[in-house]
């Protein structure tokens, strides 16, 4: 018996005996067939307003992009799709892009547009006052769901920097009514088997207000437009002490949640690696996905979003998906049944250590062995150290 | 010419060369009848887990609140509606509290169970996982709604402290659909001139998880239970740096505003003077209220809820009504079509300079006026202070 | 072997192959030695402003609450020290409650004496304007400082709810004068062998501005009364984001760090479970402790202080033991020469690793190890539940 | 009589007849003698990390910068100081641009060093583990004091970006040290004549933790050094919640306060227009500094510091300037007798209304006078758009 089934052996046999409630092959099962999506903006160059510091080996092309995210693939064996955004990830040929991805193992995943950039966005894209700037918008958007349909995309993701900086700049309900106006031409341009992902903020880089602030109002919006419509949780863009969870669970009562920007933050929207400032809180999401869905995760977007400013990029993805599977690993430990009689006796403690007791557990063994089943790596990260893709990158794009 | 029509006619006249477009009567008009609606429990003992600082004036029947918010209504002149709280107000004789109500010129407002306090309430009132306690929390709230018939109230105002204080402690989606249903219940007891206000709140008393603990919760419910079913805004129920009069506007435009409990906080549901901490702020939250309505502000409850823990009640609730009122008058001045045109014209600092400017007037000869108007002194505080009114209840009641 | 020594063995040849550094007995001894005091306001009713829930074994008298304090060491083992609140606990023969707890195994801790509730503070205790309520508060703080003579307590915990609502409603300079001044006049009264530990909030219950703001204020104050004026953390009294463990290490660095207490929240001061919110910040903050410390956490006052409104008092304060010995347990486990080294190598990735691979450590046979060392039983909840303690409790109390 | 002054004559018979205990010359004259001084990079382009928005008038050279601070200073009269930034503002010829200075009638303000923007200063620039980067930001840094002696300049402003962005990537305690270290060096190179700014931040551009995180440990550094160094107030800088103005009566208390970056926000470091958010604040922030002074605001550096990426350059500038002299002028109306007369009589709400009194008088005449006496406009914003400096700028720079 090798190293890793040795341990997940005497692991599984320590853990089955306190839990014979879980069904350790279907834990297994799900851990293996959930898709992290990774974005192929993560593996470029970002910085904060204040500075970027280059990475030699951060990608500068699309294929590069690619290459990258495939590596996080090949290790990992749950990140086999990539976010594109548009006109970063722009092409003549998405033809030849589908054959990279095809052949690196990738799927092609969701389309993001861009209405922040532009000089023309200033004050607005989809909400702003001027015409002229909305018809180039949603243009744009509709570039973008044409990009879908050679892509073979699912997911139309967009996320709105609008919003105004001072009291007075706009007025919010005509901004409203122009972005409600934009949001059905955008809807109705989608084909059947397209979904519109509504994402919102709380600020930045609008600094007064957001037209897209919260989750209350991406969601009206949803509701208004139809049942392909969907809202998008990052998990950065709320206020401190926002209870995610909660809204997740709303959002899957609702039939509402559409999927996730991963990430994690200390403060604002910080874009910082998920699980690494409140590992619990990412436990108690899935924990909620876990309750929604039928012994796995519901099926949503799991999407990445972030900016490792100073971490090498290819190994911060890693560890981002790392941190995602060890948080839905623990939640696909609670024993529901426990937990669900625990909160009806009004057992509060119980029903606490109940979750409490899913997070203590080291599934490092677990994770070690799903690995195997998927011919992946015990420890990804040190197999991609070792694997000096990071040094090659680095002389050949630096 | 009197000393206050003195003032305001100078006033009046530079005011009205710097504004012209803005019609002076109909703003003292909507000052005039705007109906502020104050609560009976701010009339008595209150205090933090702290400490209750008691004081001897503070009201201690049902009939002093009444006298008590009489005394308000009569040096402002536009206080004339009195919230209730049940059980602390609760009666045998409601055609008695309404004869006294008639005699001091008050208004019967809004009836406001209490879900919070009874033993039975510590897992939850209208979301408990005991049905024999939903059933109790029900029916409080339909003996209240029978309340309002005998007082002729036109609004149920419902605030549920309900949420959990652990992760795992209640499974959310449980308790929504155990809220959903209960409301329901109460929504159809309701007669055709009833309202439901349905409050939200960031957190406190529950501090992991509140089952209505945004607008957007509240208004998810208020949108399946019926247009008779309405939001209500807690000025201080939002997490720190939430864009408030945003929220107001939108719910404006979704026609789901049903009104407001004013208050000011500086960090958590502080239950301050309104206007205290963020005067800016309140006059943004009447910018919207007036852009929403024609000439003066939207048709909703206008009712206050506050804790003064030390200061002497009758006075901090004159004190708030004067605060309103100046907010009220100022958003009254904004020249709208100069606003709208800097708006359109992307010009950030002409629309900005336009709520500015009402901003900076100084409003006291106008609302002096105004006060005239309705036959009430120029300074309320000072002529409350010197009646002798606290000086008297204070011996009697201490 | 006994199961709970096999699973230790198994536990330790596992983590021992991949932590060679570490030395597991000395991590042991550690984990047995630390003092967690508990407070005597833990195991009687609480509540928030809006209700208190009864707890029918809730301890209503100083004998209990010792008692039942002794439970939470008799199941824990580390937890042998008891804080008092004057008045809340005043008795008129200390000589007696001493006698009770050397028979009932606990060390008298600190004396926390009461500034928030006498009527007198309404505007503030040694912030006062009136020198005779600034008399009495100093009185007061005498007073307790001659309790801790005959009780042998170390540590006068002093916190201050002294504050104001409104802009405007005091001198904060004038009231930082009195407040040295006061401070002073308790500092010099204080023996030898006497600490006083200054602890600071960010608000509640004052709700404009608190007079100990922030760890700021407080060691500016320590700083000039002397090396045995240090600054207390509450874990509750930051800011939402704040770095907690920044500011310990800042305070451990320039031997300012009195001690703890401890507490976990989502939003304010919500005084729940430590380590139910963010058991990672918890980890984070012993890490400080540790490498602050020779092998195990620096010598200061580990102290709870938390609100159990909801869960049996004693169970949660069970429970916050248990918390505390597992975060601290991982922060043991910490390879700190591995981390050192990938500090100054600015690997942040294998930095962090090596704090997430030990907080991902499953440390519970670890401690169950370290309880039967201590002759306590494996699972301290479970043991408690079992004894029937808390029925009996509350059929003698009720 | 002139306009000008007749409104204000109008004003001040009114204002004097309330209030005879102000003494309106001295506030004029403490209104026409503060120097506010703005940042040269406030000229140019800026943005977030999303996008920056090219204005066609903004300064690309060191002389424009000069130009249009002195169009600020033209047209308002008290902001006749500029300060520096480097490298951004590097010259070879120092001489040469205090020439334009002069002949500009610009004062030569605070040189800010920039440790923030190099590719070496990633993981740090005074705090870094490496010697060398330590060395090359200190160099930077005596670099700068060289130029103070050049420019004749007071203040070195210094701002670190330092900080780590995960648990872990640093050893909090090491890197204090080295700040300790370089700090030292820093302060003894520094002229008798020159003093030492210290700012500190919440956190931007760092994410999990900032070496000068709050103004504690600014002033903690600041004590250490000697009596030249001080803590600067970055208004921007705070946890929302932060009551600013109580910090600011602590350092002036401490002898400590060093000056101001202002500006504003609703959320984070936004940077807006000072008095565009929270115009109370800034107005009780200038209550501290007046209290602190002598009939007027106390001596420090009153420094501008915001990124205006959607409003023009210059005029957001003036604004700005207004926008403090109304809270400075509203600040010097206070009647500080009868506030500490209510403060000491426990009368909250007069005293909170002495403060609200001068917030709501209309300051605009007094203003328009003080100007006149300065030979500056009546409506400063006004002149300069009608000046066409704008426009010839956006062509001749564009």
């Amino acid at each position: 018996m090798d190293k890793v089934t040795e341990r997940y052996s005497q692991w599984e046999s320590q853990f089955a005996q306190a839990n014979p409630a879980i069904d350790l092959g279907q834990v297994r099962d799900a851990l293996k067939t959930i898709v992290i999506e990774t974005p192929s903006w993560g593996y470029a160059d970002s910085g904060t307003r204040f500075a970027t510091f280059k990475q030699a080996a951060a990608a500068k092309t699309l294929r590069q992009k690619l290459e990258d995210a495939a590596q996080v693939h090949k290790y990992t064996g749950v990140a086999g799709s990539v976010a594109f955004h548009i006109p970063w990830d722009k092409t003549d040929d998405w033809r030849e892009v589908k054959g990279w991805a095809a052949e690196l193992g990738l799927k092609m995943g969701a389309i993001n547009p861009n209405l922040f950039q532009d000089q023309a966005y200033k004050l607005g894209s989809l909400t702003n006052a001027d015409p002229a700037v909305r018809a180039k918008a949603r243009a744009h958007v509709l570039e973008c769901i044409d990009i879908m349909r050679q892509t073979g995309s699912q997911y139309l993701s967009l996320w709105l920097a609008d919003g105004t900086n001072y009291p007075g700049q706009d007025d919010f309900r005509a901004r409203k009514g122009r972005l409600e106006e934009e949001l059905a031409a955008i809807y109705s341009a989608l084909d059947e088997n397209m979904k519109l992902l509504i994402e919102y903020k709380f600020f930045e880089p609008a600094f007064y207000h957001t037209d897209l602030g919260d989750w209350g109002m991406a969601t009206t919006f949803a509701n208004k437009l139809g049942e392909r419509a969907l809202t998008l949780v990052d998990t950065g863009h709320h206020p401190l002490g926002t209870n995610i969870q909660h809204i997740v669970s709303f959002l899957i009562d609702e039939g509402k949640l559409g999927g996730f920007h991963f990430n994690d933050k200390k403060y604002a929207d910080d874009d910082l690696t998920v699980g690494s400032i409140d590992p619990y809180q990412l436990f108690l999401i899935f924990c909620e996905l876990v309750a929604g869905g039928d012994g796995k995760a519901i099926d949503v977007a799991y999407m990445i979003d972030q900016a490792h400013n100073l971490k090498p990029k290819i190994e911060a993805m890693i560890q981002s998906v790392l941190n995602i599977q060890t948080a839905y690993a623990k939640a696909l430990l609670v024993d529901r049944k426990k937990l669900v009689s625990a909160q009806l006796a009004g057992d509060i403690i119980a029903a606490e250590n109940t979750l409490k007791g899913a997070f203590e557990t080291d599934v490092r063994p677990l994770l070690a062995k799903t690995r195997q089943e998927l011919d992946r790596p015990e420890d990804p990260l040190a197999a991609y150290r070792a694997s000096g893709y990071a040094q090659k990158a680095a002389q050949e794009r630096g």
